[in-house]
């Protein structure tokens, strides 16, 4: 699939979501490029059709292009709880296990997640696997001695590689933590690969989001595909 | 016990503390107000002894102090691991679990102990408790969405509050994050209220010290006295 046929199924992902978006809601808006198109569509229809409601946001640059729209941007900490938040994957497999991360936004994604009454996330379908890990997997760790969480993440077989920008700088997440992506082919076990990273003194969160979505949207040829998680 | 005779037992754990670093080996300096006294030991005998160690600090402070002294502080990254590290404890029973982090530097604390080969702590006789708990547990919580972290607290019965600085703001870590101190009272289940932080989205770290320390040494009343582990 090239570059802009996969653009065009996260855009139909994107605009299908939208459409879940209703007036008064608090909803949470998540990060990366098939969101891109959904706050898009979001804005779209606060101009086009006066939809009227509040978003928490999972980033700097997603609030930014919210607010670009006139949408009403708030802190998690100023809702009770979030009725809907949608968010891309970089990968989700049929027991609704995903990873995030991708865009290191996974913490702030993650509390939103948390705090939210349903999650929806909006892939194309390259995003589909029968086991994740070919995605590196993200996961945030706090730069004093991450040299060290590193090294024990080697002696594990873990294949960590500390993510850095184009000139050669560790990337810095939001809350200014260094990115570690596990390059791992396949997870086969995530609930323990879960319980043994967030138990790694330095580490802050992971990417691994363990059956906490109820719908997937998946940007397919044709129309996007909706996958209920039953066990939701 | 009156605030001069404790600073005085201090004083005495301290300097017991401060004999077991030796030529060459890499120091692990924790913080607080004992081991302050530990590090006025350490400059004395730079001077006085010609003492030679690297120090790796778990402060900003501690760092200030030892450099003021002509220490040679390197970061932790630095060393292949640390031989000793000397740190104080907000209380610690007789299972060698202890509860640190009164001086919001748990998490740099706890990531110095986990790349140490032996842990000191030294406290006055006043910190050594039946049950810990009486003293508040701090949690290292990311300001982003840290509400609902303490309201989720608060439905479990830890009794959270967020800790504030004397001018009513919210006090920050090294690593700018928030620090909620649970007033618990007693904490009979030490290692599963551990794994219930840890898996806590939102927490960085919590200021339980599970069966981590090697040796107490404690000021007390005469001479100070020292508490061996016999499970490490």
């Amino acid at each position: 699939m090239d570059q802009e046929e996969q653009n065009k199924l996260k855009k139909a992902a994107g605009i299908k979501a939208a459409q879940l978006i209703e007036n008064g809601m608090v909803a949470g808006l998540g990060t990366g490029s098939t969101v891109r198109y959904f706050v898009d569509e979001l804005g779209r229809r606060v101009k086009e059709e006066g939809l009227s409601f509040t978003g928490v946001t999972t980033s700097v640059r997603t609030k930014e292009q919210a607010e670009g729209y006139g949408i009403k941007i708030v802190d998690v900490d100023d809702v009770e709880s979030i009725d809907l938040t949608v968010d891309g994957a970089d990968e989700v497999d049929k027991d609704f296990n995903g990873i995030k991360g991708g865009g290191a936004a996974l913490l702030w994604e993650k509390i939103v997640a948390t705090n939210s009454k349903k999650i929806v996330w909006i892939v194309d379908q390259s995003k589909v696997v029968d086991t994740i890990g070919k995605f590196p997997l993200p996961v945030e760790v706090i730069p004093f001695g991450a040299g060290h969480v590193i090294k024990t993440f080697e002696a594990k077989g873990y294949k960590p590689v500390l993510r850095l920008d184009d000139s050669g700088t560790p990337v810095r997440t939001d809350e200014k933590n260094f990115v570690v992506d596990l390059h791992l082919e396949k997870i086969e076990h995530p609930q323990e690969l879960a319980d043994d990273l967030i138990h790694t003194v330095g580490v802050v969160e992971h990417g691994l989001f363990l059956n906490m979505v109820n719908t997937v949207i998946v940007g397919a040829e044709g129309e996007p595909k909706v996958l209920t998680n039953p066990n939701k």
